[in-house]
């Protein structure tokens, strides 16, 4: 099974954009996943394909209309679709590392990437999409969160990351931030390396680093650090 | 003064990349900020240029060198270059639009883009760079990061929005999630606008969205709603 991602943008020349090199653009040429772009203004109103009008109520900005988004979701995504329909959106749920693991399981995902002021509520009851949040900012749209997404979820696609990263030790994965990494030179302006890294001993290696790792974790992100504490073990 | 975005990567072909198109890459060609690209690899040791070697103490993956990334560093941004030298990375401070709206009134930002397991942590300490993450999951590297913080940057930058959104409006500026948005058709598969909203009462319209701004933040985040209930006024 491979995953499947379609897009829903107002600028499908941003995609595949910085998921068509590296890691995430070798998997896709090689067929490990598939993007698709759905133009959301071919489902625009009239000649001029309009796609937005004004908030009712009132206040500046414009907003996606429901009619113009649900012709295009119906076309990307029909209504037995198993994939989740999700929203990119200041609005959503925080994106996760456990949500992108979820994803990665999956067939894949319709991601709607919203602009202007917002998209008319009622295409969001009706076509039951999932908001999801990237992060507590706004960006000009929900393309850049859509590739972030992505990027996330195809990493851990089968044979996208090979043995170049092991996952397990990532931050995150276990619930704490990621300890503090070392590489030659052995000296660099003055500094060493921490003696016990260069020990060989592999038991000091391991509780050095599970020590700064919930050290960093306590420090800078308490809220990870109470949710770490306070887990099911 | 013009705001100068200087990004250290070993994929440089992944910028401007989505931010050559829609808003901020018309604001790019208009000079209302600039861009400017350092290839970590032309700073690596021989022939080779490599810039990685395998983590002190073991582990899968490999660790950026220190000495490789400072002369990026150094050749990117001089000593007195007032502009901050971020590291987008996973344990880093995370993104708020707070943050975002400092960083949009200085000069600009060195942004480096990890890459591989993570870079030398003494590279961190030697160049003072401020980690920063853009949320709880994992990317294939910092390229995505980066592109995310400069898009929500830029967009804060004198003239790049125009009168096509309000900021003060949006999700967060005020400390909550944004009010539902609705537009024409008035009737939409069943679906009606709240009447309030095409009542014509401003002051009612105010108030209905000030409530569902609050509601929506109780529901979905009550770590927002929470420091919202707590703030100073």
């Amino acid at each position: 099974m491979v995953f499947r991602a379609s897009i829903l943008t107002l600028y499908p020349e941003m995609f595949p954009g910085p998921l068509g090199t590296s890691l995430a653009g070798r998997a896709l040429q090689r067929g490990d996943w598939t993007l698709e772009t759905t133009f959301i203004r071919e489902f625009g109103e009239g000649r001029h394909r309009l796609v937005d009008d004004t908030p009712a109520g009132g206040s500046p900005g414009m907003v996606l209309r429901a009619d113009v988004l649900a012709r295009a979701i119906d076309a990307a995504s029909p209504e037995d679709d198993p994939r989740p329909r999700l929203l990119m959106s200041p609005r959503g749920r925080p994106l996760t590392q456990g949500f992108v693991r979820d994803l990665a399981g999956g067939e894949g995902a319709v991601i709607v990437c919203g602009r202007f002021e917002g998209v008319d509520e009622r295409v969001i009851e009706g076509r039951g999409l999932i908001e999801v949040s990237i992060g507590d900012y706004i960006l000009s749209g929900g393309e850049m969160a859509a590739l972030v997404l992505l990027d996330a979820v195809v990493r851990l696609l089968p044979g996208v990351m090979g043995n170049s990263s092991s996952g397990e030790t990532e931050s995150f994965e276990n619930g704490l931030l990621e300890h503090p990494h070392y590489t030659r030179p052995a000296l660099w302006e003055g500094r060493t390396i921490p003696p016990v890294l260069t020990s060989g001993d592999h038991g000091a290696v391991e509780r050095w680093r599970r020590a700064e790792a919930e050290r960093l974790t306590r420090e800078r992100r308490p809220d990870l650090w109470s949710r770490f504490s306070n887990r099911d073990d």
